[in-house]
């Protein structure tokens, strides 16, 4: 990784990261129902986990590609919402005690510890539905492009090759011995679809052609892969405190991890591959990537 | 009710949501992934609540309303079909142990009593993202209808006086005293906005003008409490082998109801008024109203 040109300091990308976030926050809170529309409690519920203090990566991936095209930025920023809000339910139902049970994310208690599993269950489904009803609604003329955006979401967000069909894999290889074909076909769905979305949604909305979206989708899944390898190498070895989430809770549930199939050097070799393939791809676009490749190495260099 | 004209007898009536039911089943099966199609046991449990003989209520409004104006069949039936498969999931998420805790519906146990309850709600939340999924995707060259449609049907499977909001007033109300308001207010988001919504979608599709689309918003709200009246009284009234489910459940669960509010006979009365004045809506359409005043009365006459 030493070789790689780095066109932003660390610092920077922070920065960078600490301000999309932000930006994506406000955006956020106004596409989201208030917190004192009824039902109250159920709007508290879904704002509680959009705003607990997630990294906003699928958004700002969402960002940073629109802005290699100049995109629309209320298009751009509707549908990195629309995104966000997929993710938070599915982490909310993730959570919940008839799939992975956990009490703790991002060093806060879970939904359905605050709210009860009914809430829980229904804010989730209820994030999925406004991600939709966002769609939908925003201020554009060009409906075409409206609907493609809609379909690319809810075909990641969906049972096929994607995020819904990914948490169904895991939750049927926990215990069980997973190959590496398995791992990667899990993983590709579960994390990978909605991350691989989240760049071609920025690229869509500006309009990319052709060799460029398909770039990008390349840039997205070896990013998408690259994180998961990311945060498993993160389970294995930082402490709970750094976490946010009980840490080695993955590897002691038996669920398939990469630092259980290639140990921890191995998996470290990977992510840094997968970091490399990415980045790759993006300077391959016709324009200049922007800060794709800073990203696509933060994935693997974070610590939490 | 012995006043109105019956431009069907209740045979050819049920001979028609028979028809109906059989042209919707084959459009469900047509548009959810197949059952072989990984994974698996996902698909399967989606398409187990799917065919579970409902009696398809919304989707036949559809396309009763859809008739009237000689509406695009593809664009009727798959919208039709969206709004089934959002019904089908939230009657999988509602009957959780940590919702309703139901587990029988239609004479069958429930998902979750089949599939366990992981499974169950990952294929309520595929049944919710799929219909998503096919609106975005039939073949049309009006982007501006299918956005519209869309919109509508998020906003109906919403939390804001919908489907989700309901489903939160009608848990926040259990074992507490309701008055009419709030009683009204539940059904209204629960039952009624999909219902409502399964009416509009007919006369969008149709290209209905304002006037016949403000009458048959009327017609599917009154024909929506309706349909919740006559639900209340079959429960309290029916034995479980006719309905299917556990009969008097919802009184045994202090659920709000009609029947507690009112009296057999005050709800029984209710839904005939609610009945008349759908129909009353239906008949001042600009054109001739096909079956939707049978299908209002049908309604409130059904025994199952």
């Amino acid at each position: 990784m030493n070789c790689m040109t780095r066109s932003l300091s660390d610092r920077q990308l922070i920065d960078y990261f600490k301000e999309k976030s932000a930006l994506i926050e406000s955006w956020l809170d106004q596409l989201l129902p208030a917190e004192d529309d009824p039902p109250e409690e159920l709007h508290q519920a879904m704002r509680y986990s959009i705003f607990a203090g997630g990294k906003r990566l699928r958004p700002i991936l969402s960002l940073a590609t629109g802005e290699i095209f100049d995109a629309r930025e209320d298009e751009l920023f509707t549908a990195a919402c629309a995104i966000e809000m997929i993710h938070t339910y599915s982490l909310i139902h993730d959570d919940l005690p008839a799939m992975d049970n956990d009490d703790l994310r991002r060093g806060r208690p879970t939904n359905h510890v605050v709210y009860g599993e009914a809430m829980a269950i229904l804010s989730g489904d209820a994030l999925l539905t406004h991600a939709f009803q966002i769609l939908a609604n925003y201020q554009s003329s060009n409906s075409d492009r409206k609907v493609r955006l809609i379909s690319e979401i809810a075909k990641a967000a969906g049972s096929s090759h994607a995020l819904i069909g990914g948490q169904v894999l895991d939750l049927q290889s926990e215990g069980k011995k997973v190959d590496e074909e398995t791992l990667e076909k899990i993983h590709r769905a579960k994390t990978g679809a909605l991350i691989r979305c989240a760049v071609r949604i920025g690229a869509i909305v500006g309009g990319a052609g052709e060799h460029d979206l398909n770039v990008l989708t390349e840039y997205g899944e070896k990013a998408g892969l690259a994180f998961q390898v990311a945060d498993d190498l993160l389970d294995e070895i930082a402490s709970s405190d750094e976490l946010g989430k009980t840490a080695g809770k993955d590897a002691s549930k038996k669920k398939a991890t990469y630092t259980a199939l290639y140990g921890i050097k191995g998996a470290r070799h990977l992510a840094e591959r997968l970091s490399g393939e990415a980045i790759s791809a993006a300077r391959s676009l016709t324009l200049d990537p922007g800060l794709l490749p800073d990203i696509a190495r933060f994935i693997v260099e974070r610590r939490s």
